[in-house]
């Protein structure tokens, strides 16, 4: 019998790694050796009152390591510790530990599984055909070779310079500002990051956000200030108060179609964050990748086309509207930080792939990015129309979700006691997923939250999908509330 | 009349940027006025005994901040502080000192030039043809969409299992060891340094050193420690005294035709230091970037491959043996630093280009690359040879300079007192240039070494270029030396 691992829930380690040295130790020491047999990861779960991903993570990273190795339909196996090599680095040690949440294993990649897990386009509407041409055009081009050698850390010129006149005609960029080009909006952010924010610098984001951005402000060691987004949008007063008293250096916004709730500012509100942050000293951060994409409703300037003082900083990509799998994106600023971000660019990757800069050139000033826009813009009507019909439709009363008008993202949140982590397993063993809700939390996580992206899926198959997921939370609560109403009610003494 | 501006030739600031804050503040306090004339950067840097390139850097740095404006032929003119927009930010403080060196001004892009200044491939070898093929094989491949789709950290996965394969095959991945996809081997440098590095961590790398690498470390805040690489190779007794004595963290070496040397570490110094960075518990990161650009003598074992402990981690890259401007590289390492570079990557950038990956897979699977290194390997030798003759024929004598067997770097040493950066606008204006030694060391910087990237220019082009630049040598040093001998003797007293 081995020893029952002393697990601290409320440890800033999370159960999976402390459960992952618990075997770690185990193993080292000899108590668990060479061809043991691990238990199952459901008997496990229900031995410590874990959740069965928990299990499954702590597997994985030892199976990641060598230590355990699976085998189908058999369980894990301990593998022994000579996978570590001899006079070996102790590399836990070196690395540390890294304080990225583990994310629960997604079946995206499984065509059977109705997905809501990804912000991602469809694939089934990509223009392939316009993508050859355009492709072909460049690499029939005059331009080839130079596009082949080495670059320059601010871009292609040709697309930098199409680009940059699109965001002066719009006025997203005014006089002394420059333009630079990143593999995406995600490097665009970070490293906007590396430019302006230090250790213990204080950053104001929205609460939930996208992990990608509050894990990179959180490993750059900045204070997070987490905003709340509830199903009404940004909580604009909160955020003015934080603005006047904290004075935060940064402020990360996604004006239109925030993920993952979806929400919108609206032009009052945009105006009055502007004036504030002004005041303030805070930098805008304003990360505009779905503000192209809006189904209803009336087109709202961004906050950097209503800053006359030079304040923000626009990120946008290429990847939400066409093809994510080529890594374009940009962003506006003033000049002095540009030029920062020039040489924080030529650090972390010299230039962006050129090649894919060109055919993106091309593709938009075809014409064939604005012809693909409104094809795009058509299917995410249905999309949206769908998604919001069969949340209202299916899922449990007492549920709320927010009405976005564009975007990708609606964002849940399900009557108490419901848990949505601990129901995903069931939904993807019922042929659906969706990414809870702590995943994108900076404080406090609310566990009957959760993401449902639509725009990777048809409309039937978003109806099916939530019908679906309406019927496991339906059952589920009533399950709960049948157990409850049986508990014993205790003595009065 | 102005004030003559307080420089500090000692300071950690550069003279350029002194210059800079000098006239800031002469703006900014009305001194200098809107339409007011700078004097010209010939006539300024006569006047404060400074280079000229100085004086050109911090009036580039005042125009691309509004401050003044070049007018071709008349000089640069104040354009006054109204550019800094009303309720503006104060980027300056903001931003903070970047610590970045600036690098003169390239003429590379002019065709006129015989240009020594970028170690890149010459785009006249591209096998134009075979790109597009395997373009076309991709494009019209049942992959397409996926490919256009968002992909995964790691990389596409079929290069990632063909390169992880093909290091297997070779030794160079052990059991335990995993690959990951980068942008480029800047990127996979960019994002060990991020898993592994952490403020006044002890970084040992080679001195003189590619800036793009020393940067890198500087920006994170690590105690360099510089070991000297002269005319015959790293020092590798030094090193060793260094991993006994300081225990590095980390060790970056270039163990095969490094940048900016063109030096090789013999097979008994890889086996030595690796016995010793083993023994100091030092992770050895070896930057492997030309490894595969031998052109004379005995191919050698990298690091890597004679590691049997993991304590390695390989980078290579297709930027250097095929098209730079396709950002591919990446990375072998033991599993646990893997896992943690793709939660780095995920950060950075989500994934590389997919596009790129997917056509380099089909040019190299379809042995399209290997017959393009052949190619390559013969001019590199044409080229290797006409490098190292030119040196021996027409550089002063005194001159000392490396002999790779491969790469595209040659170090050259001139004799004293010859500064390589007051030559380069001379060697510009007659039509050739180099990178000054200064950019790249670590430590102190040796004025009178250069650095010859030949790897772009036909054997023709190195020889004239190489020609050109023994004649301004030769000549500055007859004229240094009349103007000492022409000095008086003071009197004994």
């Amino acid at each position: 019998m081995l020893p029952k691992p002393q697990l601290n829930p409320a440890s800033e380690v999370p159960l999976y790694h402390q459960l992952y040295r618990h075997f770690t130790e185990l193993i080292q020491s000899g108590s668990l050796a060479r061809g043991d047999r691990l238990p199952a990861t459901r008997e496990l779960a229900g031995l410590l009152g874990l959740n069965r991903t928990t299990v499954s993570a702590a597997y994985e990273l030892l199976e990641s390591e060598g230590l355990i190795s699976g085998q189908v339909g058999r369980g894990s196996f301990v593998t022994g510790v000579e996978n570590a090599r001899e006079g070996g680095l102790n590399w836990e040690a070196i690395l540390g530990w890294s304080g990225t949440q583990a994310v629960p294993a997604l079946a995206t990649s499984n065509q059977n599984i109705i997905s809501f897990a990804m912000s991602r386009p469809s694939e089934h509407l990509f223009p392939i055909a316009e993508f050859r041409a355009s492709c072909q055009e460049v690499m029939s081009g005059p331009d080839i070779a130079g596009i082949l050698q080495l670059g320059s850390p601010g871009g292609y010129e040709p697309l930098r310079q199409y680009l940059l006149e699109g965001a002066r005609r719009e006025g997203v960029a005014r006089p002394g500002d420059d333009l630079i080009i990143t593999s995406g909006c995600q490097q665009a952010l970070d490293i906007v990051r590396r430019v302006l924010v230090r250790t213990a610098d204080k950053v104001a984001l929205e609460d939930p956000v996208y992990p990608g951005l509050k894990n990179l402000f959180r490993e750059a060691g900045a204070d997070l200030i987490g905003i709340s987004v509830r199903a009404d949008g940004l909580d604009v007063e909160y955020l003015e108060r934080v603005l006047a008293k904290d004075r935060p250096k940064i402020l990360v916004l996604t004006s239109s179609f925030q993920n993952p709730t979806g929400s919108t500012l609206n032009l009052e509100a945009r105006e009055s964050i502007l004036r504030q942050a002004r005041k303030a000293g805070t930098v805008i951060i304003e990360n505009d990748i779905y503000g192209q994409l809006r189904y209803q409703g009336d087109a709202l300037p961004t906050i950097k086309q209503l800053d006359d003082a030079g304040g923000t900083i626009l990120l946008r990509s290429f990847s939400k509207i066409s093809f994510p799998g080529l890594r374009v994106g940009w962003a506006v600023a003033p000049r002095a930080v540009i030029a920062r971000m020039l040489e924080a660019k030529h650090l972390s990757d010299l230039h962006s792939d050129q090649f894919s800069q060109a055919v993106l050139l091309r593709f938009a000033a075809s014409g064939r990015l604005e012809a693909h826009r409104s094809h795009v813009l058509e299917a995410g009507a249905e999309q949206l129309k769908a998604v919001l019909a069969a949340c209202a439709d299916y899922l449990p009363q007492g549920t709320e979700f927010t009405r976005p008008e564009g975007g990708m993202n609606v964002w849940v949140r399900l009557p108490e006691p419901l848990d949505a982590l601990e129901l995903l397993t069931r939904a993807q063993r019922e042929g659906t997923e969706y990414l809870p809700g702590r995943y994108f939390a900076v404080r406090r996580p609310e566990l009957g939250t959760l993401r449902l992206s639509f725009a990777g899926l048809g409309p039937e198959e978003i109806r099916k999908g939530v019908m679906i997921l309406g019927q496991i939370f339906k059952s589920e609560l009533d399950r709960l509330r049948r157990s409850w109403s049986r508990e014993p009610t205790p003595a009065m003494v």
